[in-house]
């Protein structure tokens, strides 16, 4: 009913499900399995994030990224609470407002340079602890990768961290790209959460290649009374959880969530290759994960829109966002770079 | 990894995918098509859900249950509604406060006899308009079938939506098991929902053959305004929602969605059949759907949750609840059965 | 600009400020102090409130009786929760769903009589502990005294509190006319609060005489944190508190709190005495504190609107609410209950 | 109990009541007056307000201003909304984040010179309409005047709420010193409000001289649906509300409300002319209202804090806030005026 070979750069969410995760689908069918995460694959699920985030991990599936940003920041915090992050961060743009209208929580957003926190950009925010007047700063919010397709070293997630901690604040990472960070980093996924000071993760598994399914992973051991009943409550506990389950074991138990990133990335790279010495084109930030933003004159950009499908991320600089995909393939990069070049040139 | 012979009695959420369920997500995979619903299953599923239900109803494909309650509910009335309900319903019992926690609804529960409201029952909360002291009461919410197994008739809609109009007030159903419902009456699905007076539906898919997947209908033309920001803020908009979506085609295009409830409530009747006389038991509630109550000695009971999976729900009156399935065989009814038989006459 | 002589008996907030607290503001005008609760009539106040309800008591003065209620809900239970009331509870029937829109909190409502919840009624919804699926009860909460006039005893009030500490959950009362029980029942505040096993306490002013004016006040000594914060958020920390908390310190210094319930209970019973014994009116609920609640012929009842004001309660029933106040006079209750006779009787 | 000659320069807030307004409360006592707005104050305050703000303006007294804002904030816009304000907006840095956890309603905070929107910088968050991933932006929210002490014209009112309403958003004023900025621009309270664009407004009492009450004042007849029941669940809502509504009516029938706001400006203005040239010292902002902003060498700041009280607005820059009220004397202005130069000078 639609066309499986077309393939476009608007976002990783428009690829499908990677082979190896539907057959993982398939394979939890059948029988009876108890609901709600009393079956066996969301065991085994138990221990593969902890395989990955240490011993102390708890993870928890739910269905999508808001959902989990939503359930970890309650997890994190008080009633009374507020959260920094950049002011790009997905739970401040693209979330119609469901921290604040689900959980009652306030953002304070900070700028932020190519999308990330500084310990500078942080401390702004960062004041008023004990006065009743403001929502109290609780917790810092990063994303890894950010929207912007940049990473965070674990450095800089460590100083973030111990900036937050010497303030009694917690970090929150909203990881619904985390694999390409690890992928782009060379490092473990644990490198750059648990080791690096992280206190709980909203980690990705619908971009990565999952037909749907993230999930929250509470690390610090002090945190996360009640996440049962917030997940609940939030709308976010699946009832045949075994087969958002079996598709992250199928994700992490092996290196599939590696082989997808790191393949994802690539692409990103290689577009990048291509294009970024191409004159009239200016690319706005650095291509870490897979992302590569670009500007373009109005005319080329125009152009381009006529056969290939990607958002316009900020009109007002005529900023084209190129994501790629576990599914990307090298000649679909080809192709765009050889339009955007001709587009440029005509 | 694990045991794909076994079925129990717990839930008919225990089940797994009906393969051409499975069938269908499989064919809606491969390259890319546009995320959050404006892939062409989405399309296609929008006219499928005319079909059914009328050439006004929208569609909205949600995650779950109680994400379709509490999206539907806040498409139905204002910030300072109540909602007047059964005692039993899923969404007083059920959903760990969402109503109340994520949308701010106020609930009236009342009681109902099996389950079902009468125009009676709601009268006793359908009162205080125009009082600021007292959430206002705008919608009705009924379950169809109810928690309990029963169903009610379109005249029995059409009485409760009459009240309900006459008042201001709107008609809410959690049609998690609305096939079902149909089934046992021999009725099309529109005949419960738009022709007897309901205004907005949680229609479900999950207990009936799918994946994951249930559906907010918004019946009533007036109605809707924002359903898609309710959705995103309510976390429940599916970025690869093609998934989603196929699941409801294949449930729905043909006749699969009355073929799975059917047999579920075929199974449920067959297991009333051979229970319903046995000494020591008694049957709480008329098996119309897929669900049968009954009440047993202790020790009873005890024996037969040693062997078989199901759930004691009043375990002040020893009542166990059997519920049946698309996937439940007659052997294991009869199983069930005879067990029940030597439990009671030990 | 209006008729200082008039008095009804539809409620004890129609009335005004009592002379002495009306001095008590007049005397805490002039000059400047430092707003939010950080001057000395608040400091003075936490101390007279320790004296009533002991060394471990915490007081945070608030607006008004609902504000109270949201506020000390929210610092007794998690997010998670649900709070078991009386279905006739102000915090149920009266306050436009303000705990649940507010605060996110379910209740579960239970009938009670003559308003007053008991451990059996109160067991009916104290299930479901650790399930996840279900809001957790964590609060109960009774009202003293009731909507309904009438008054727990401390044995009582033990009784219940026993069986919510056995059971983890905690003890709320609205206590927005606790004067008027204590005044009843010849005992201090701190035997029906602090002695009996109540957690937290709204407790009122405005009802007895208070220009506006109630509190909040943490009594078990690990309930608490963050009700600074909470009030903020609730909107209910007034600036110039010295004048809220002067009103306090007037009425709970001395006696005067006494001397207003005493009386208006006092007015209450005269008017019961009256009463009770016409032919064709019946009283529905024990006279205990200021209110009488009696059921009349639709005419009688009609005539008496002619000339007196009050609330019908229960149209269903014909049921008049007549309350009294510190400043009804006993020539105001002989009219009343001479009128009724003459309503009765015609 | 408290110094009654004691006036320091924190906020307008540390001030009493003004005589003639505890005059009108002593004269709104005695007898009985229906509760929650039914009584003759109020409705003689329809009138007043109608008066000030033209025939259209319907007027819901309050307790305070963060009340005030989060039920005008409601009546505004849809639960899917979000308000552009000023990062320096009470809504967004004083209120303990109640808009978004009463209301659930998302702040998009903007800088702002001196604490004052301009269309270019509202227009930065002023996108998104009809994507579902962006909590709609509905409202405008403007402080007038700022809590940096500066005024709007009513040109540049209504140069911002053109631009809103082209977008069909709306404008909220926060008014808790509307008086202040009529007073220093000399013109009536309709001109910066009605007259200029305004939809809603919060607007303030206790501030200028009243013991406690602020307003939701609703100005365009086409909002405004439901007002009475979120004041009431935002709780909100007086039961004694003669007493607030006295104080309005004492307030605004007559030109108190003018007097008091241009006195203190007067002594803003004055303590900005005997300041303003001594060196050492920053005058941060232009002083219009009434409180004036300075940064200070950090050993004069602190001999100044040991003889007068007031705030450290920016702790970074040294920045003292000296705010005036209605009855701050000339005296206590030259008093801290001289104590300054010689903490300068030492």
């Amino acid at each position: 009913m639609h066309d499986v070979d077309f393939r476009g750069f608007a976002s990783d969410n428009h690829s499908g499900v990677h082979p190896e995760i539907l057959a993982a689908i398939v394979a939890a069918n059948g029988g009876h399995q108890p609901a709600y995460g009393r079956d066996v694959y969301t065991d085994r699920l138990r221990d593969v994030f902890r395989t990955h985030f240490g011993p102390e991990a708890r993870v928890y599936p739910v269905f999508n990224g808001t959902g989990a940003n939503v359930v970890a920041l309650q997890a994190a915090c008080d009633r009374w609470a507020s959260v920094i992050c950049a002011d790009t961060a997905h739970i401040h743009v693209d979330e119609c407002g469901a921290p604040e209208k689900v959980a009652g929580i306030k953002l304070l957003p900070v700028p932020g340079e190519h999308g990330k926190l500084t310990v500078e950009n942080i401390a702004r925010e960062a004041y008023g602890f004990e006065d009743e007047h403001r929502a109290q700063p609780q917790v810092v919010s990063i994303s890894q990768s950010t929207e912007l397709g940049t990473v965070y070293t674990p450095e800089e997630i460590r100083a973030i961290a111990d900036f937050a901690h010497a303030r009694n604040m917690v970090v929150h990472m909203d990881g619904a790209r985390l694999a390409n960070a690890a992928a782009c980093l060379g490092t473990s996924l644990r490198a750059l959460t648990t080791d690096a000071g992280v206190d709980v993760l909203s980690f990705g598994g619908t971009k990565n290649g999952m037909l749907l399914g993230e999930a929250v992973v509470v690390l610090n051991p002090v945190l996360g009374r009640g996440v049962d009943y917030l997940r609940k409550s939030a709308m976010q506990l699946a009832s045949k959880m075994r087969f958002v389950s079996a598709q992250f074991v199928a994700l992490l138990e092996g290196d599939l969530w590696l082989r997808n990133a790191a393949h994802a990335n690539a692409m990103a790279a290689l577009l990048h290759e291509r294009v970024r010495e191409l004159p009239g084109l200016r690319v706005n930030h650095p291509v870490q994960a897979n992302a590569v933003f670009v500007s373009l004159p109005e005319q080329a950009l125009a152009r381009l829109h006529r056969r290939f499908l990607f958002y316009d991320w900020n009109e007002s600089i005529n900023e084209a966002r190129w994501m790629t995909s576990f599914d990307t393939k090298e000649e679909d990069v080809e192709r765009l770079a050889e339009a955007t070049r001709k587009a440029l040139t005509r």
